[in-house]
């Protein structure tokens, strides 16, 4: 339970052959079923699903493939947004993880609809999983919510309406609440839910996870400004110039990683705070120490 | 209940606000909840949501709140795969009910996002039905299959894949029962759930609602290549210039109005010979209508 990375190594291809077992038993084209398969497959690493699972293993639960399946679903989320995001209307970007996106594979049409399968396949995923009917519904009601008009599609939207925009510090902070805080909340909540938690408890691992969500925000503007377009592998120094806020260019470097110190520092507060019975915090405070600067790209 | 337009008057501006109030609450931007809005707001018939209601009606079922937030999911639905089947990279069409597209008025970028956001709070809505919790997950599991990736948007994909090639009869019919059918089979058999019928009784309502899908594709390519720009208040004929496979196209227009009439004809089959307790099929015979071709347009 220690090795952060053996634990990894032991979990992630459960949630991907999950995520892969429903795509092809669930997809009626096969072309559909080639683009949604080529964005799961493009890698990364993972952060949201660990996160979920590690909560399920703090409380003391096996984890289940119930909690297997909501990992592959709020994956199958985040992976719609990437392909989404990437689209010539949107970002343009042409490179992700160090491939071809989506759409420069297979043509915008078929991106947007291969983003919108993911989308949809994650609800059809969770309503189908063998759980108790109130907690899928809770579940299904969280996800809808953090991933729709008052989560991540908002955080979306007021980014690109931000543009050539100077935001405050606490603009720019309710910008990735939602953008990226929403599904980084899911991941530990979800996970709560899953291991039958109590409405105090959420909550407070819902404060545990907006911290988190800030930092992993920090972080990736810190890594796209300092990093070559070759290690990131996706194109680099691009939200600046796109006129995007980020942390970075609205701190300064040295500030912008002070905020990611201070966010961190937060987050294992309150996890060392979290004192229940059968509750390790052990693995999700290795898990911090995957959003900080130096652990390499996500 | 035997005047179907008495019966729509009444019935309409209940689900147009159920839409509006789930939109103004739960969107936290204000130019995605106006794009979201525009589009909603755009016209239409609304016969998904009024074949939902008229199959709960059907059951001498009161039509309960419960009824009409899922009949406003089910056109939220619609609605996001009208903005983007409308989008450039797809259908490329400018004008939709005689008003400009989602993406003329707000950009792509918007146009993406509000289409994402509809299809997400359609999940989010029903999740927060005040409903029996296996209902619930019955009608969010099935709108998510219908569509998702074997449904709807597998329907779209292959209509894109099918551009510049000629479809059989079973080809382009096996497309539509997706692209087409399988909201409308939703919204009957959805009624059907939501009026607590049995599975029989919900096989025998999606049935009913496959001929009744075909016959709106059928119909709909139809008044394509029959009408004017003006007075369908979109461009037309643009199926065939675009080499899009179309019943008039691959059968000729009298064949193709045959085919119509003959899908209706068995629609009417399958409703006289249901027969159970408290059923009356009236208001469902009466909106088989609306599927003829002289009945004006969607």
């Amino acid at each position: 339970m220690n090795d952060l990375a053996t634990w990894q190594e032991d979990k992630l291809p459960e949630v991907e052959k999950q995520i892969e077992d429903f795509i092809k038993t669930h997809t009626a084209n096969e072309q559909l079923q080639e683009s949604m398969l080529y964005s799961i497959n493009a890698g990364g690493k993972r952060i949201r699903p660990l996160l979920l699972l590690a909560t399920v293993a703090a409380f003391g639960k096996n984890i289940t493939k119930q909690a297997y399946q909501v990992a592959a679903a709020l994956e199958m989320v985040h992976t719609y947004s990437l392909i989404h995001d990437d689209l010539p209307a949107m970002d343009d970007d042409y490179l992700r993880r160090g491939q071809a996106t989506n759409h420069v594979v297979f043509g915008e049409a078929l991106a947007i609809l291969a983003g919108d399968a993911l989308l949809t396949s994650s609800f059809e995923l969770v309503a189908e999983i063998k759980l108790e009917a109130t907690s899928k519904n809770r579940l299904l009601h969280l996800l809808a919510k953090s991933a729709g008009a008052s989560g991540m599609i908002a955080g979306q939207v007021r980014d690109i309406q931000s543009e050539q925009e100077q935001l405050s510090f606490s603009e720019l902070t309710a910008l990735h609440q939602k953008k990226t805080g929403a599904l980084i909340r899911f991941a530990v909540v979800g996970g709560g839910i899953l291991a039958d938690q109590s409405e105090r408890v959420l909550s407070q691992l819902d404060n545990f996870a907006s911290y988190l969500g800030l930092a992993f925000q920090i972080r990736d503007d810190l890594l796209d400004e300092l990093a070559t377009t070759e290690k990131m592998g996706k194109k680099t120094q691009k939200d600046s110039a796109a006129g995007k806020n980020t942390y970075p260019a609205l701190l300064g470097v040295e500030q912008a990683k002070a905020a990611l110190t201070t966010q961190l520092a937060q987050a294992r507060k309150i996890l060392a705070n979290l004192s229940f019975n059968d509750f390790d915090p052990t693995l999700l405070q290795e898990m911090i120490q995957l959003f900080e600067l130096e652990r390499g790209s996500q």
